[in-house]
Parts: structure tokens; C-alpha cells; sequence
């Protein structure tokens, strides 16, 4: 039995890791460049090594079946930028990555908007590593990202650089998007003038001030605008957008792998729901926020 | 308006900014080493820039109204160690980091499996900075904390100097816990022998293997054993800890401030709630995983 494991263990990759490579055979198929090459080491469910010849048909059926299930939302050559700052909330940002990094053929790029591609701390200490500077990152986006925060979100709102920026990918993305308080980056950037949106409980109302049209919903959409609500709300977000470009299918494989069933353990999470001694105790503690997110506001 | 918003924003940091430095004035008075200092910025709601008097008046208030809402739970001094290891789940961990680092006072430690403290790639290539190496991590942990993955996480479960590290932690710590399949690393370390607990979906049966009592829940706890389910499980997962730690006041304040009322947009998630189709993909996709992690169970 232990040997049978080994075996198993040796001769196979899994399918499920197999998948991305899968998905870039079919991609390649599907624009005609097709190298013929055997995907990596799919799996043989009899648990022994498969031949080359074995692992082509395995690899087919795969194919076959993702083909039919997802349809054409199997693959796609998007182009996902997502902004890293300082102080930025990592959750804000972790949350959607994981559903739209699955997106076979995406391309999902960290962009900072520091001079380096050092590790860039978020609100609660916890750094992340980016993958590009905003000069390099591509000019044409299918998905422009802005994740939220509080000090470090009011300070890239100030920066004449990184505004600039903003305004330009927004001007031809596909999607201009936000999860939390990225959505008062987007307003500061004139990107949200009578569009429905959503930010933060604490920040929202804000939005006015911007001329954008405050919406208390978990998932926002207006036009080619979308827009989450509070941190968690990034997960919502993210199956919206991945539904939006691949498809209700692939929505909800996403939904499976990630096993986004959720069960809150206690009753909460918006002010209505807070029993009220904590709710009084946190809108005193988050009403400075929206002040400072409306004194950014033009004059 | 504008020069009084421009005031508002000059005076204050806000008080949810201030918040952390209130709670370490709590745990110094606590602990009686107060040294009197007074907290940074808190807000003056009158928007004019508060005078030092005015300062320690607000902080002060803020402070008994905290102290009255969350008791004992407002301080603590958890070390938290969370294991980061080549190819895990960014989301498995960042979920519950969101959660644990806004505990006031608590410690949380990214702790990498490698020889050095650069950033480490997870699974789906967002790298994450790691702030001490296992060796120089706390000996005694209040929390030990594994998050889940694929290839990495079977890899790790071969690593003989990371399992002895987590044995050597877990044998001591106040709580021993995971998401996603991070319970198959505990397993592996032999610490779930007779306990009931939960993995993803897709490799929670070869908990079995390993001597422990797989269950189909999202948090899962037995005695000081706690685990999540897949991924998205990690918010679940931390809120139940948080109340734990500090109560439940404190749990319903993290609720809020992350905004935790999810709206999946779609209905999935499980293998019981997905459409047919995209489950029986999705099941012949990850089959192989389970058995890969029971492979790796004593012979």
C-alpha cells in the first residue's frame, strides 16, 4: 500500500496543477500556436506512471472537459494591474489576487508606486513583493486595481505622481476597480464623477464630495466602474469581476477552489448588525476617517 | 470649509489611527510601567487643533469608553507565529492576519521556512515578506498558525527541520492552529492524533490517514486544536480565535472594522451547493491532491 502511495506520489504532479498548463495548451491552440508540447505530468487515477502516450490522452480528456464545462471563458490574455503603496491594506488587495490569479492566461502584475521593487509594507506591517514600477507596467489594461487603506491610502491621493498614473491606465482599462477605501483613490482621480459606487462604512459617504453617487452595497457597478466595499468585501469583488470576464462557469470554480462558502461564527460586520454598545464605539472611533477623506475633496 | 477641512486633517491622525497607541497607554498602566506619555493625535471632533490638555481629555475618554466595551479584551501580549514556506496560499494566511495583527498588542511573526528573511513566492506567485527565520522565532507562542497549499505544502510535510520546529512550538503553544490544508502539515507533525478536524475540501479525507477525525465544517475546534477550511475559511477561522483571545465584544469590533457581512454574488463555495457540471470538473480536477497527502501518511 505504502509503495502503491509512492508511486502515486511520484507519477503525477495532479491534475489540478496540471490545469495551468492545460490552460496554456489550449490557449496556444486557440491562437494558433500550438508547439504540440505534452502538458506537465497530468495524473493517471490507476496511481501508476504514466507513459507519454498515456498522459497525452489523460491530458485531452482534461482539455475536453474544461473546453465544454467553462466554454470560452477557459482562457484569456488579461492584463491585471494591481497598485501597491505604502500603508496599503493587504487583505484589500491578498483577497481579490487569489481568485483573479487563477485566471488561466491572465496576467496579474503588483504594481508599486515606489522607485524600487522592494518589499512595500501594508497598514498592518505585513509586506508584499511587486512585480513592476508604474512606468513599465502595461499602458493597456483589462482590469485596473486600487486597493484601500486609511493614512497611506490619503497620502497616495496627494501624490501628483501616482494620480497621474491612474488617470492614464483608467483612461483606456476595460475595468477601473477598487476594493475599500481604493475607490476614494479612484474619486480623487476624477474617475468616479456621477458613477455609482462603494467604499469602506467608515469612509463612503465621502464619495460625494468627489461627485460620485454613494452606494451601501458589497459589490458596485456602474458602467465600467466596480467597486467593493470593506476589506472582506474583496472576495465578493473578485468573483463579480471574474464573472464579468470569464464567464458565470468559471465564477463558480473559482467559488469551489476557494471554498468561499462563508460562515461568519458571530452576527456583525455592518453597522446595522453591531450590537450597539461596540457599533457607538467604532463610528466614534472611524469618524475622523471620513473627515479626512472629504477634506482631499476639490474645494 | 476648505481651510477648516484642511485643519481637520492638519490636527488629528484620527482616532481609529490612534487607537493603537491608546491601547498600548492601556497595557502600560496595566502592566504598571506607564511612563505618562501621552498617546499620538487623537481627534479633536470640533475639527480645531487640539491643545495637549485637550488631548489627553479625548484620549482619556476614548480610552474608558474602550475599556468599558471590550473589558479585559482590549490588551493582550499573544506572540503569533504564522509558518510561511515556498508555494503556500497568500490568502490562506493574510485572511487571518487582518484579524490577529489588529489585536492590540499581540505580535504577529511571519515565520519562513528558508535560510534567510527574503520574500517568499506563494503558490500563485504574490511573494510575501517573512520577519524572522524559525530559529530565532518566540519558543513559547500563544498562537501557532500553518496555512495550506499544494506542492509546497506536501514539500514541507517532507522537511524534517520544519516538522521539528512546528512539534517543538506546538508542544508548548496556547493554541495550535490552520486553514485550508495546513491541517495536513499539523497532521503530518502528529498533532491532530484523535482530534477532530477540518482541511479543504479537497484533501480533508486523508486527515484519516493521519490518525485525526476529519469533520465537514468551516472552523473546526477540539481542545486547543483549531482549524479552518479552504482558503476564504481563514475570516471564519479568525474571528472564532479573536473571541477566543479576547472576547466577543472584541471579535464584533474586528467584524466591522473588516466589514465581515459577506454577499457571495453567486451560489457555490461547496461540493454540495455547485452546479453539477462545474462540480464534477472541479472534483476530477483536484482527486489527485487527496491522494498526494495521503501518501505522505505513515506507511
Amino acid at each position: 500500500m505504502e509503495s502503491n502511495r509512492r508511486n502515486i506520489l511520484r507519477g503525477m504532479a495532479g491534475a489540478a496543477l496540471a490545469a495551468p498548463a492545460l490552460a496554456q495548451q489550449a490557449l496556444a491552440q486557440a491562437s494558433g500556436t500550438n508547439n504540440g508540447a505534452a502538458p506537465t505530468a497530468p495524473v493517471n487515477p490507476n496511481g501508476a506512471n504514466p507513459s507519454a502516450a498515456e498522459q497525452k490522452v489523460m491530458a485531452d480528456q482534461h482539455m475536453q472537459t474544461m473546453q465544454r464545462v467553462l466554454g470560452p471563458g477557459l482562457w484569456g490574455q488579461e492584463q491585471i494591474a494591481m497598485l501597491v503603496y505604502p500603508k496599503f491594506t493587504a487583505l484589500d488587495l491578498v483577497g481579490p489576487h487569489y481568485f483573479l490569479a487563477c485566471l488561466f492566461g491572465a496576467k496579474v502584475h503588483l504594481v508599486t508606486t515606489e522607485k524600487d521593487l522592494a518589499p512595500v509594507a501594508s497598514d498592518l506591517g505585513l509586506a508584499i513583493q511587486p512585480t513592476v514600477m508604474m512606468a513599465d507596467a502595461p499602458k493597456d489594461l483589462d482590469v485596473l486595481f486600487v486597493p484601500g487603506g486609511t493614512e497611506g491610502t490619503l497620502s497616495v491621493m496627494a501624490r501628483v505622481d501616482t494620480m497621474a498614473w491612474i488617470k492614464d491606465r483608467a483612461s483606456r482599462a476595460r475595468y477601473v476597480t477598487s476594493v475599500c477605501t481604493g475607490s476614494m483613490v479612484l474619486a480623487k482621480a476624477g474617475l468616479l464623477k456621477g458613477k455609482r459606487a462603494t467604499s469602506h462604512w467608515a469612509a463612503r459617504e465621502a464619495l460625494k464630495d468627489f461627485g460620485a453617487i454613494p452606494v451601501d452595497g458589497r459589490v458596485v457597478s456602474d458602467g465600467n466602474v466596480l467597486t467593493g466595499a470593506g476589506v472582506t468585501a474583496g472576495m465578493d469583488f473578485a468573483i463579480a469581476l471574474a464573472e464579468k470576464l470569464r464567464g458565470r462557469a468559471y465564477a463558480e470554480a473559482l467559488l469551489l477552489q476557494g471554498e468561499y462558502a462563508p460562515e461568519p461564527p458571530i452576527r456583525g460586520g455592518t453597522l446595522a448588525t453591531t450590537p450597539p454598545p461596540v457599533r457607538d464605539m467604532m463610528a466614534a472611533m472611524f469618524a475622523p476617517i471620513e473627515e479626512q477623506f472629504r477634506a482631499m475633496a476639490p474645494g
